[in-house]
């Protein structure tokens, strides 16, 4: 996608699309943008791919605002993923194609249309959610911990420990965080602007991470066991936040239930939730060859019933009363039901789905994905993922030195690839082409999990805040890994799991910018499900304006000083610019061009009018 | 993808690839080709997606040769469909992707990654298919023609009668072509140097073209019978040609015999092969809502035995003695078993190639699917497509005038859009990256069909060969729809199927053309299967080279006069370069660079040595 203020625009936003829910057989209306500037058009036609043949309809001209006509069609929904992508004829006798990834002279690849969906929707709030990613053990350590026995395997830490990155101290080193710890500290939550708590796993295992559940039936009494999942999802729930658990799909502990029930007994009845590799039973698939860490086998009925499959099942159980959490992130959803010639992924996440669905369909589903996640995030199960490719690698590549000492996300690269804007608009374009836009809305846009590095540790002086005002404007779930608001780094995942400095008074800073920026994104309609519209990218700077009825949100971010000049038109009611955030200069000049400036690093918002928009 | 003469190299063929049928669980070889000009490089690895997680491998140096290092590296193939891209660290620093698109320094999507896949392979022979697509009622009439009664529908019309556009002579004009005149003209389809017939449908219907079929279990009448397809078929097989046939797996007829026992009647055996409207069974879904031809309910289990599953069934049957058939082409198998919630393409297509490779695993199996087909052609049935995406649109759109009166393949677009040889590049490459190697070897290069305008109806004055001989030369199978070497037009589907004009001496310039491209491709074992290297792309010209083990091909396609300058060592052995086809000149300058020149529109193909390859 090339950033040009003033090409035709479509994107899946409420301002493009009559409706985000369409049933199958619906009849949907889409709406183009197209500048006066670009040029003149002799028509617009949607071209969709029902039954994977192309089939085109009409569109015509319902308005114009601020130089642009707006061209309307409908599209019939065939499929329960129904491409479509845009033809214009130009005046001039050229055809263009207008798709996800922009617009085109070339015929355009079907992985890139728009897409509407007719699986049932992600809940309303998606759109407006921030999360803040809390890895129970470092959090928070309440008074009830004291009394608490250790388990053999723990190594025990005090507070101020430094975290050992070798093992065995690396998954065993315990610090004793609790759920009551997060009890004791939602006054920070909230006040920092978070909606939603995240919770790495509370199933108890055999490390301080948790992901190898040794059950998923009782929380971890190191937590502080179910009541205290009560407390906190009570306490949260008072103040209006809420609160998801993390489920590993993929794989279990060695020391499952299940699977010790399993391991050695080929007639035991979890015997097929596992992918034996001998006859006894006692060698078996692994996540990565990871002993600790057996995969499971989603052939099995059994294992649907009693992981995914209905109210009773682990997925159910959990998000109903007493402990009534709001939803699910999943671990290794990419891998999950893949082995070998097996690739039962879609059945599993539409299961889990449809489980949370029958509970409660307000229930958010997240998943891991951390590289490519357009194959699996079709907007049939998973509402968003924890993906690295469309944000956090190109952030961090525009706004990250050098690091030679990083861990990048495990690739065996050297030090942090350094990209200029204009890569950083093409990776998130790559990226994020193939989802619908719900999805897109869902992504979980980190700059860190306690899987990475923390972003701090490498940036660029002064780009911390561009990289969060980034988090927090483009599509997508700002996504707060606890602890960034301190200023913490870490050179990779085991280092950032830093136990928080609460009291720190350095961390007064980075804190007052995580409260402001979170409070930007959560303030502004256009911010939470607005359309997305890329006006410039350049080396050293990204230019963007999100759309929605109410109003727009002018974003500029730069890693150098610069100064930027827009088309008139570019965006509607420039002259009336309101400033959100950030330091920076808006003019309009006397030829109708818009002139932004900045002095350095800097991330900067403005308000302006929402555009105008024909009625229906 | 760029071409440039010296950039990193991998591609699907023998060259790269240990085997191009690997078994699940298989440890593959495969190797990248790095020029010395390019850099010097750090490490050179794999990066493959078992279960959609990322995998590295480390490459090592087997070997140089021509100025380039041969990297090469094992690769274990976990998922029948395995993707596998290289990552390159520079030693300046920088990391560098290599994927089917080409050479990236941003990551990149997993659908353009080099597939091995572990499905049945195709046959040996599809590299070296030349296809000769025939129309039976316009290719030619025997003299057993003159007594068959004509049904009620037919419009009876003399050879020399001009092609009638409108219906209902569009669809039922009746020519009176027969099989027994395809047997009379072997000589002249040989002597072309097709090596397989693609005949379009020969089941009775009720029109010429027969894609609307009454049964599927004899040969219409009207073309011979039953007897004229074994008298077609043995007299082929005696002459080492062989022989497909054309089969509608979406939809049939009206007529057809399972349709009329249906209709109307819910209880009727064939009830569940259709779609249904209402519950008299009077109203059903067709094909684009042509009533003539109702939609096959691939959820019928009874359907299935009688046309895909098994040596009886339809599929079966042909390919058995009597009949002996040696392959079959899916007419709009893009639609096939897509209906509304409905995807059953991928087990109808995998149906009807696991019963063809029960009876004979050396058919060959191709398929309708003439926008992109990325989607479905993953190796694990087709062999390859009737795809227009990856060819021929891109073809016509170089070397056509606008021709505002052609019909564009349905396109709703103002006569053939006009672009350059980049562009021409690009559109390839965009086509064609998801495709296994071995599928796009099967890729049917047509320039024309029954279905479009013949390409000579618009050509570019010169542009004829040029475009010819890249469907010779590009990887896939060359496929000349019958007519076209008379020099035949026609401004669309219809007015393209005209009687053959046999033994007009106008056509014999276009004659010893297409005899002499086909001649060149089957006598060049670089060109059928050989790796695929494009070494320049620029407005007017095209330059490339295919690489086998026995030699290499060296490929300009000009539409202009142009001279085109390649570093050393972008081909090797160039100075003792044979020209086999064309006029063109070639020069090795003092500094090795090469020469390459045109004085008009030319297409030109050298032989040169292969490339200096080290032994496994």
């Amino acid at each position: 996608m090339t950033a040009a203020a003033l090409l035709p625009h479509h994107d899946g936003s409420p301002l493009h699309v009559s409706t985000a829910a369409p049933k199958l057989g619906e009849e949907v209306r889409v709406r183009l943008r197209v500048p006066h500037a670009w040029g003149e058009v002799a028509s617009v036609r949607t071209r969709s791919n029902p039954d994977r043949e192309p089939r085109y309809t009409e569109a015509r001209i319902v308005g114009a605002g601020d130089g642009h006509d707006w061209w309307e069609a409908p599209v019939l929904v065939e499929n329960p993923e129904h491409g479509y992508r845009f033809l214009i004829n130009r005046a001039d006798g050229r055809a263009v194609w207008v798709n996800a990834t922009g617009v085109h002279e070339l015929e355009t690849l079907d992985s890139e249309d728009f897409l509407l969906v007719t699986h049932p929707a992600p809940p309303e709030r998606l759109a407006s959610t921030v999360l803040y990613q809390v890895f129970p053990d470092r959090f928070a350590r309440s008074s009830r911990a004291d009394s608490r026995p250790l388990p053999g395997w723990a190594i025990p830490a005090d507070w101020s420990d430094p975290v050992d990155l070798l093992q065995p101290g690396r998954s065993q080193q315990l610090y004793g965080g609790d759920l009551d710890g997060i009890v004791e500290r939602l006054d920070h939550i909230e006040q920092l602007g978070a909606t939603t708590i995240y919770l790495t796993p509370f199933f108890p295992g055999r490390s301080n991470h948790r992901y190898d559940a040794s059950s998923f039936g009782s929380v971890d009494p190191l937590l502080g066991g179910d009541d205290a999942l009560i407390r906190l999802v009570e306490a949260a729930h008072e103040r209006g936040l809420t609160v998801i658990g993390d489920l590993t799909a993929n794989h279990c502990g060695i020391g499952h239930e299940w699977f010790q029930s399993a391991y050695g007994d080929p007639r035991a009845p979890e015997s097929d939730f596992f992918y034996w590799l001998n006859d006894e039973h006692t060698e078996y698939v692994s996540w990565l060859g990871v002993p600790s860490l057996p995969k499971f086998n989603w052939n099995s009925a059994e294992l649907r019933r009693r992981f995914i499959e209905g109210p009773d099942s682990v997925v159910g159980r959990w998000l109903q009363p007493p402990y009534s959490l709001d939803g699910w992130r999943i671990d290794v959803a990419n891998m999950t039901g893949r082995y070998r010639n097996d690739d039962l992924n879609a059945e599993v996440r539409q299961a889990i789905r449809r489980t949370m669905i029958e509970i409660n369909p307000d229930t958010i589903l997240l998943a891991e994905s951390t590289n490519d996640a357009t194959g699996d995030f079709r907007g049939d199960a998973w509402h968003g993922a924890m993906t690295y490719a469309n944000f956090t690698r190109p952030v961090w590549s525009w706004l990250s030195e050098r690091g030679e000492a990083v861990n990048f996300f495990g690739l065996p690269v050297a030090g942090i690839p350094q990209h200029g804007g204009r890569e950083v608009l093409a990776a998130h374009t790559r990226f994020t082409a193939g989802f619908p836009w719900r999805t897109r809305v869902g992504m979980m846009n980190a700059l860190d999990t306690h899987d990475t590095p923390r972003f701090a540790t490498s940036a660029r002086p002064g780009a911390v805040p561009v990289a969060l005002g980034l988090s927090a404007t483009l599509p997508g779930i700002p996504t707060v890994f606890a602890g960034d608001e301190f200023g913490l780094t870490g050179v990779d995942g085991e280092a950032s799991r830093t136990p928080l400095p609460w009291g720190d008074p350095a961390a007064e800073g980075a804190m007052t910018l995580y409260r402001d920026m979170l409070r930007l994104r959560r303030d502004h309609p256009a911010l939470n499900g607005g359309g997305m519209r890329w006006l410039h990218a350049d080396e050293d700077v990204l230019v963007f304006v999100r759309e929605s009825r109410e109003q727009s949100v002018l974003v500029l971010a730069a890693r150098e000083p610069v100064t930027v000049t827009l088309p008139q038109h570019a965006v509607a009611g420039a002259q009336s610019a309101r400033l959100l955030s950030g330091q920076g200069s808006l003019a309009v000049t006397d030829a109708g061009e818009l002139e932004l400036a900045v002095e350095g690093p800097a991330f900067v918002a403005w308000e302006l009018p929402a555009p105008s928009v024909p009625t229906a």
